[in-house]
């Protein structure tokens, strides 16, 4: 496991920032004025959503709080609707801070995991057929539009 | 590992809801009209504090946006001092939703865990010295106020 050097100062081109200026796709599961929420292509488990702010924070530290608000008022939405879609209670919500942490994209951003904490991190970290996070993308959002 | 059956009725005798009555003790970190911080007593990590609001929430489903946004400030702020006591960057924010996912008391807690993903859960699960997190909770509401 390869980790990532610490960022100080924030990177426009982070993957994260890409994907909101629109370089990049990804499959969107919510979409605010202040929030983006969409499917993980590493997932830890089935399921697992990433949510981020639309402001430049490497981390919690430099998140301001009407960010901070809305990130976890998508969160929120985006866990009722992972507890509606795949039928499960328990979801995990994590966000790391710092490469030390295990941080590797430096654009804040939470985990939203369909899974306990005793068995997250034994899943094999593979990549999700793009058909596959779409569909659950879809069923997602219209669990959160209804 | 036993697991807690999940509470969908909020238990007005809770540890945690025990805490803000004052009917336990507990080494506080920080606190203010919405969020209380205070030292876990069976840390995953040295310097693990938990950050709860002052609402009846169960999980993230109940919490209302004006504690979410002071639980994530009142994060911040501790997360500044862990990093300034602990000398380390790397702090891991983690909130278990559901009996499913790990969750064990039924009030909204956030994790704040001075470790990296690689090494969570490795640590033993072992009571710490009221001592010891005495003078650690003393050490970050220092560096907290200053």
């Amino acid at each position: 496991m390869t980790q990532a050097t610490q960022q100080t100062v924030y990177d426009d081109n982070n993957i994260f920032a890409k994907m909101l200026n629109g370089d990049i796709p990804y499959h969107k599961v919510y979409e605010d004025d202040k929030t983006l929420a969409f499917m993980d292509i590493m997932p830890q488990a089935k399921g697992h959503v990433l949510v981020i702010p639309k402001q430049k924070a490497i981390d919690l530290a430099g998140l301001e709080p009407e960010y901070a608000a809305a990130v976890l008022m998508t969160c929120k939405k985006v866990m009722r609707a992972q507890r509606q879609v795949f039928e499960r209670e328990g979801i995990i919500q994590m966000q790391l801070n710092g490469a030390q942490a295990g941080q590797t994209v430096f654009h804040y951003h939470v985990h939203l995991i369909p899974s306990s904490i005793h068995e997250l991190g034994r899943h094999a970290v593979t990549q999700v057929e793009s058909n596959q996070l779409a569909d659950m993308a879809k069923k997602l959002a219209t669990a959160i539009e209804s």
